[in-house]
């Protein structure tokens, strides 16, 4: 590489990017970990894109309509932490980028959305990135849409790597991004053609241009170092209606021994090779020292937005105080006013009438009354929309002529839905739920992980929850599933038992602010058992007494979803014997953990009663706390479930042939008694 | 659609077809379930496949170098059961047809590898199929160049869907099999359309010749319903080097008065509907019903690979001994005699040297000696080898011009990886292991899952199994992934503590037959705690006392992998205050449960111990049971370990601030006393 005629050619742009160049290499040899070779690589295309392009105020890094900037190659985090600290970000002081990658440092080793308010959504596991994306800039077409373009008008940009392309993740964005032309999404490929391995030609041939152009994506190529190409390409792309990627060669750790290597890839922490790369690029900083001038032009650029922040906040000012608050309440996350009256009305009438549908029927029940009062929900499923239940009438099906369509199609993509979801939620304003069934929380997994350690209340719908899905099969029959989504912190997971509790499950998602909700609804019909009406949100104490034991309490039934009503069957098969038994609904495990002791203890007290958990899937989702903790008598408690896959049959035959039924509930308890 | 033409251009064709098209709409009818409208369409394509193209003789479907044919569009199951009845396989007959889908059918909703001889892999999660044949194409590959041409020459043939190429996965598998050029995979593309929301272009846009072709495939676009020209796109497709695509335009439901829309996807199943179809058809059989002369005709296509399959076995015979052996040991999944002396050896060393070493490093350590004498592994790493610790010396790198290669770069694709892994394990004759981090689970989940289902032992090595990650944080600590892994059915988790542990944890998984393993390794050093060498594989027994209170027992400390060793350090302490102290190393829970009680109780006694559970992950990964249950007494037991997401930090202060350190140990245990 010939530096030398980069210099010389654009002597302060290449200054501007060689700023971020020497804070990565000393922010990395501080730390002695982290990725020197991206920042380095991708530093002239991330330099033109703020100076010229981006919409962004440091003094506001969350006003709502800037230009939102999504590093999806997250472990290249001091490109992020360089361009904020050099434009004055408040939060990314010098001391922040000398403690990279230390304990409580708000410079992580991945960019985290809930330490930085500039951090757009939390990076690192590859392809997340560009899929959140998706949903970034579908938020920004409906909410356009919803407001106007004085509102809301602003670009989502992406840098993603060779790692995030090569995740099949990436294609279920490009091809979301393509239907929908999403013409404000624009993806800056480094197209540096290194890998961990080694080149990318060791596991991938594959030509990134006509891949994109297959999706209908408008697709430049151009050399990333070229100031001058770089500006011309962002501004072509910020032209064409379709979405667009911009092939950025790219030479990884640029200037320094590593370069277009491998190694280049990880942390460059040789003292004399950062040493000799730093002469070579004229850069006469010391080690985190950025000259004043060039300190300065960064400044000036990061508050480049700040104009455009004023105007905005002058025509926000103007727009009716409807508007206003409908828009502060949701990026606010604020539940409207008529929400808890809503949710109260229907399960009065629920109580009344009593249906006998299935949850996921019930689901769509609660979707009905609530969409209508809160425009920022936006629904969808992974091709399985008359399966989810999850469209309801008024939401109208967002398309490129009709961008206030709420309802997505997001086509048999569940983890491009369950991202782009993510990226709504991240983007702001917006509240997303989408469905498929729930062994697919397998194919969505690694972004339902990253809700809830991004702190967003993204909502997975997932029907057809146990084996009560019959004759599909164990392919489609979810048994550790609900053990998955519990054992992942700060998630709330909910199997109500009625369409009473799906409305105030769906109450506490569509309520909750930095927790994401699963909903495992069933695919078969379910009594109402809440048939007395509760103003309280029952649900929202994780567990509580359905039936009391008449009598002497002699057992107590612990059970979700489908199989509350299986206890209450057994209930009335043991009371007949004479046996006083408690059933216990326990839609939500960790909201009745989070109770405080005499509350838990009131639903399961101490004493004689022995204890069955009855739940359609394995023990190990949770169950042994309630079983053999929680006060429970050792030996006294048993538990009826699966303890295997389940198999293809009628549902009701699977019920009888792995046990699940209200005569072995009885027979376990006699056994105990 | 105009099924007169079609009838009248190839009669004899249209009623060999037709026979799958009236089993497929009785069979779900019968059912009331299924889905119709696939196999209906890809009946032509299927008849022409297998009556001019698959090398397959019904007599002996498992015979080592048949054709593969995988239904990645798993739902059109009643094609695959069709074939196999119409051509005579033993298991399918008649009665399994008309019990499709019933208890104890063999003719599953999904097809399942496990219930059927002739079922090549467990299909339905949509794009698996497609995924899982780069894996049997590449361990055709190998063993072509293991064996010889004489002994290993087959295809790989694919029916995939839409479904399958919409989902990420997909894109992973045709990026592989681009970059290796795996000329004998085949995928016929079911190009109806149709997606159960609606059409395709609801969701996706993308031109998939122009897709499938920038991976470097050979793409074809023909008439799905005519046999010459599927006849002549196979033969072409068998004759390029390339990977081959053949793009069958055709109409779902063919004939029904459901072709062409979502309905057709789903359960055809009204009478008349169904009436009209067949008249149409001009097929004359009642319901379940075959005439006797295309039922002749479809039981010679049955043996149309007999000479073949004799030919075949008269090349074997003439293989030398050892070729023979070596051959049926590895389709047989018997360990070489040798395995077993090595490990021990391996053990003895290690006992001895006791070197300070990441688990990672050991598990390096043991395939250094384990895969000289296993020439069924395949290695590989989703683009982290010096991380996984996944290559040794003595594989060499599989490549187009290095097929007896067997490592395997897979790029970042951990789900592709996963998959095709499978593939590998369900061609027979091939142990695939194959690495990434811990965390990345969540990507490759859907394989795992696949992998128990399926009863095949691949082997996931998952290294930085905690917070032991350090600065990279949150996003790549698990923390919930041993609980996933443990929660679901068939499959050993294993955690070793040291070199020793490791290495017998390698025996186990590389001797498993029916279950896949999961080693979760540290990146961190450990040290040897296994220092007395003993023959016997204490991980068989999945815990077990690896050191003994000194005095009187008071307490019992259970620990897994890294925590081993913290455990030790926590005996020291509360032993020099005289707490007698036993320290149980838990290195499979799976194992450990399957013992009998007697021995579950030599370890885990009754009595007054008080017990603490220790391990960098969240308790939810099953501990209640061995510290509430398994004779623990109420109240006296605790855990140390992860309550939350992780950080970014150095490793050592991350243990630190989490607590999981041998003084919290020993405060814990002192505060239960």
């Amino acid at each position: 590489m010939d530096i030398a005629a980069l210099r010389e050619k654009n002597p302060d742009h290449w200054m501007k990017s060689t700023a971020i160049r020497a804070l990565t290499l000393d922010g990395v040899a501080g730390a002695n970990s982290g990725h020197s070779g991206m920042p380095m690589g991708m530093a002239d295309v991330a330099t033109v894109l703020f100076e010229k392009h981006m919409k962004f105020d440091v003094a506001a890094p969350n006003w709502p309509d800037r230009d939102r900037f999504i590093l999806s190659a997250g472990h290249g985090s001091m490109l992020i932490y360089s361009l904020l600290y050099l434009m004055g970000d408040a939060q990314v002081t010098l001391e922040q980028i000398k403690n990279f990658r230390q304990m409580g440092a708000l410079t992580a080793g991945h960019p985290e959305n809930f330490l930085l308010d500039a951090v757009e959504t939390t990076t690192g596991p590859l392809g997340q990135g560009i899929a959140n994306a998706v949903g970034f800039a579908m938020a920004e077409e409906i909410q356009r849409a919803q407001y106007g373009r004085k509102i809301v008008d602003h670009k989502t940009y992406v840098i993603a790597g060779d790692g995030c392309l090569m995740e099949g993740l990436s294609q279920e964005a490009i091809g979301l991004a393509g239907r929908h032309s999403l013409g404000n999404l624009i993806v800056l490929w480094d197209n540096n053609n290194i890998t961990i391995d080694g080149t990318v030609e060791l596991s991938d041939r594959t030509d990134q241009v006509k891949r994109f152009k297959a999706s209908g994506w408008h697709v430049q190529e151009i050399d990333g170092h070229d100031p001058e190409a770089i500006d011309a390409a962002i501004e072509a792309a910020k032209k064409t209606k379709k979405p667009s990627m911009i092939a950025c060669k790219t030479h990884i750790a640029i200037g320094h021994a590593a370069q277009d290597t491998s190694k280049g890839h990880g942390a460059l922490t040789d003292a004399e090779q950062l040493a000799a790369a730093k002469e070579l690029y004229g850069w006469t900083g010391g080690a985190y020292e950025v000259p004043a001038d060039i300190k300065a032009q960064w400044e000036a650029i990061g508050t480049r937005g700040a104009a455009d922040r004023e105007a905005w906040e002058g025509r926000f000012a103007e727009a009716s105080k409807q508007k206003q608050d409908r828009f502060n309440r949701a990026y606010a996350l604020d539940a409207p006013k008529k929400l808890s009256a809503t949710v109260k009305a229907l399960k009065k009438q629920i109580s009344e009438e009593q249906p006998s549908v299935a949850t996921r029927k019930s689901s769509e029940m609660a979707l009905a009354a609530i969409n209508p009062i809160m425009p920022e929900t936006v629904g969808g499923s992974a091709d399985l929309t008359g399966s989810n239940n999850t469209k309801t009438g008024d939401l109208g099906v967002f398309d490129t002529d009709n961008r206030k369509g709420r309802y997505i199609y997001w086509g048999i993509r569940e983890h491009g839905m369950a991202a782009a979801m993510n990226g709504m939620a991240l983007h702001g304003g917006m509240r997303p739920y989408g469905g498929t069934f729930f062994c697919f929380t397998d194919y969505a997994r690694p972004s339902m992980r990253l809700a809830a350690l991004s702190k967003i209340p993204t909502v997975f719908v997932m029907t057809h929850d146990s084996i009560g899905v019959g004759e599909d099969g164990p392919t489609h029959q979810p048994v550790e599933h609900l053990a998955i989504c519990r054992a992942t912190p700060n998630t709330y997971v909910f199997r109500p038992a009625d369409s009473v509790e799906t409305a105030e499950a769906w109450e506490i998602a569509l309520t909750a602010k930095e927790t994401p909700s699963v909903l495992a609804l069933t695919r078969q019909n379910l009594p109402t058992l809440r048939t007395e009406h509760k103003l309280a949100n029952l649900t929202e104490k994780g567990a509580y007494v359905l039936a009391e034991a008449e009598g002497k309490r002699q057992a107590i039934l612990i059970a979700t979803g489908s199989e509350v009503a299986t206890a209450m069957e057994a209930k009335k098969l043991l009371e007949a014997e004479g046996i006083g038994t408690r059933v216990v609904s326990m839609p939500c495990m960790e909201l009745f953990a989070a109770q405080d002791e005499a509350y838990r203890r009131k639903v399961l007290p101490a004493g004689a009663a022995v204890r069955v958990g009855i739940e359609a899937a394995v023990r190990a989702g949770g169950w042994d706390q309630w079983l053999l903790g929680e006060r429970a008598r050792a030996g006294k408690s048993d538990f009826v479930g699966m303890a295997s896959f389940g198999a293809s049959a009628p549902a009701g035959e699977l019920f009888e042939k792995f046990g699940i039924t209200a005569a072995n509930v009885a027979d376990k308890v006699k056994a105990l008694l």
